[in-house]
């Protein structure tokens, strides 16, 4: 405990620091830590090997060891991560709105660091240097606690990127990882109202409600996505079976991956069996209602479990509905408020979709997938906000600011 | 439990409906609400005078009572601040930012309402029709917990709003009084992640914290301020006396009321007995440290718990610094984040204060009492926000919304 408030101490007197900086030393130091990772694959392939090493030895998942894992490609991938960031527009500084009172008094909305921004994540060392990017060019100091099982190959990311650091007489305590990966150190760390801004956790949507329910600090809730999509009556069939079949398919591990499917009555007997089709060869479990079954005889009828469940994996289960305001009912109900999606051509529908779904993107005519930094254009991503304060949706860097207001007087005093 | 479940439940059913609701209708129903509760004074009065007398026989403090008392001319000005909101602009459905992707994706930004607000504050009837006004103009169900020693007058005024709700048939759960005043649904409104989306706690800096530390639901701090003013070796002494006379004496039992004053060496010995002198008529009681009471023997010396203290009183702290950079490093380690100012004329030491004070509002010349969200011109306020997310510094309508993302495609799919 005493550990972690020093390492909060020492993330606030590094965050005042870095919120004065300028964007060309912020981006001299993005870059000079891109070539100082290439620099140092070596060492950082040994970490990661015992890493490696050591998870196959407790047994770890494969789709687990798959993110552990780091090669020369990674590495390259993380030094060019580094390199967009430098890249991306400096967000601190800009004058969000301003104007002048009856008083006089000139006020001015000005962006700003939100100052010391913790992260727990799972084991994946590149989520270390992303982090550590769009925090720091944010003007933010870091507290990042990764997986234990990718602490070597963390330390020896941290390691080099604190190098830089040091190199320009920057406080090498910007960027800090928690080496003491035990649990008790990241409750105390969510706990840290005194040092810490905000603390965004990644991971299973298990993992997130259990930081929600044990954080004392702001937290930005990331991440959970049980995705719908719905086809009206009035939908092109085959864009409704292509968008199914990406959102479902191109990668059913990730939160924009979708997992419910909910169609209109009137054609879910002529979509359902070319759907089926379209999916088999993605060996794709599929569960539906009653409706669906008489339907599709091979479907597992799907239980009041499955309508709150991301899946992540290879299962869809399908809702028969009677008409649009059901499916909106039924998604308003299950969804996790991450991405929903209509296929339809019809405007009224689409419209009532878009203003009556509850959730951070509401798609028409697309698929569920494009909930991303990257192909939403803020060129990063930090997470994906479910919640609804502060950031909703792909968090780029403005996500990690705040405001201040700065008011320029001339004497006035309040009446 | 199970009846703030239920409560929860409502409040969430309201909201959908409210979201949908066109600006007009909203206006219709506050101007309406303020017609009502105008018409029904006597009920309310009668309510008020129940809960001033139980307040009296229980030995309440006078302050206390003074925000308990409602009168003709309170009812008045609740009315006023209804009609007042009505003419508001309405934020929802604002166009925040659109742009198409490459893949042609239109990514449109949409204003909408958070949904599900919770108010726990102290005993003020008028913060009961203040928040819902606010909170039903922004398109969100309210969840309103006021002081226990409100309760009757609470009452008398929800009834009143939601009888209009009825009668222009919006659920009446649009706005909902918690009449059980127990800690215990307290902590359970704090931990009804299921259906509240923000709670705003209102009231002293201990209550709050308590709040952040019980709540599992977002939160936005509002209000505690030990808020400072350092007089520069550059300042207009003349200008610099007013401002901390005003910020002093002028409300001591606010928020943004000054606590403490941080003064340059250079011009302590000259600045601090004119001072001394203006306060004097205001009975202000002055504690300072070792140089300070050098310079005025009638200190009362300050301890190390002062500089962290807001008294909310007639009580003032005095520091003095050897240059502006120990004034900025004081008040940085001492502050709630609140309202901070400098008195200058010197352009550079503006420029530092306000780029390096860490608070909500920095100030450059003018009293720390014009953090309000009247003052700032926002028309109302929800209260003050001393947090870095999602809100900060005094909170108008806008603090009130959420956005979402409505993305139109073509049948786009991810590659």
């Amino acid at each position: 405990m005493q550990a972690i408030q020093k390492i909060g101490q020492a993330a606030q007197t590094a965050a005042f620091e870095l919120g004065q900086l300028a964007t060309a030393t912020k981006n001299q130091v993005l870059l000079a830590m891109a070539d100082a990772l290439e620099a140092a694959t070596p060492t950082i392939l040994a970490a990661n090997q015992q890493d490696m090493a050591a998870a196959d030895a407790n047994h770890v998942r494969q789709v687990m060891l798959d993110r552990l894992k780091l090669d020369q490609q990674r590495v390259k991938d993380m030094a060019a991560g580094l390199r967009q960031v430098a890249a991306l527009a400096d967000p601190i500084g800009e004058l969000v709105q301003g104007w002048q009172t009856e008083s006089g008094l000139q006020i001015a909305q000005q962006r700003v660091p939100l100052g010391v921004i913790a992260m727990i994540y799972e084991a994946r060392p590149n989520v270390t240097v992303d982090a550590a990017a769009l925090t720091f060019k944010a003007g933010n100091a870091v507290i990042l606690r990764g997986g234990k099982e990718a602490l070597r190959s963390n330390i020896a990311l941290a390691t080099v990127l604190q190098t830089v650091l040091t190199q320009f007489n920057l406080p090498a305590t910007a960027i800090q990882l928690l080496t003491d990966t035990t649990h008790e150190t990241a409750q105390a760390l969510m706990q840290l109202n005194e040092y810490v801004d905000v603390l965004i956790p990644r991971g299973s949507g298990r993992f997130i409600q259990t930081v929600v329910q044990t954080a004392t600090v702001p937290v930005i809730e990331t991440g959970a996505g049980n995705c719908h999509v719905y086809v009206d009556a009035d939908a092109d069939l085959a864009m409704a079976q292509k968008i199914v079949v990406n959102a479902k398919t191109q990668r059913p591990s990730v939160c924009n991956a979708m997992e419910k499917l909910v169609v209109h009555q009137q054609i879910a007997a002529e979509f359902l069996p070319q759907l089926a089709a379209a999916l088999a060869p993605f060996h794709v479990e599929l569960r539906g209602d009653a409706q669906a079954q008489a339907i599709l005889p091979q479907l597992i009828p799907a239980t009041a479990a499955d309508w709150g469940t991301e899946y992540n994996d290879y299962i869809m289960a399908i809702k028969v509905v009677p008409d649009i305001t059901a499916a909106i009912s039924h998604i308003n109900r299950y969804n996790t408020k991450h991405s929903e999606a209509i296929i339809t051509n019809n405007y009224a529908h689409s419209q009532q979709f878009t203003q009556q779904i509850d959730a951070a993107v509401v798609y028409v005519n697309a698929s569920t997938r494009f909930t991303d930094g990257f192909e939403f254009g803020f060129g990063a991503e930090i997470g994906i906000s479910t919640q609804k304060l502060h950031a909703r949706g792909p968090m780029g860097l403005t996500a990690l600011t705040s405001t201040k207001y700065v008011v320029r007087g001339t004497g006035q005093v309040r009446p």
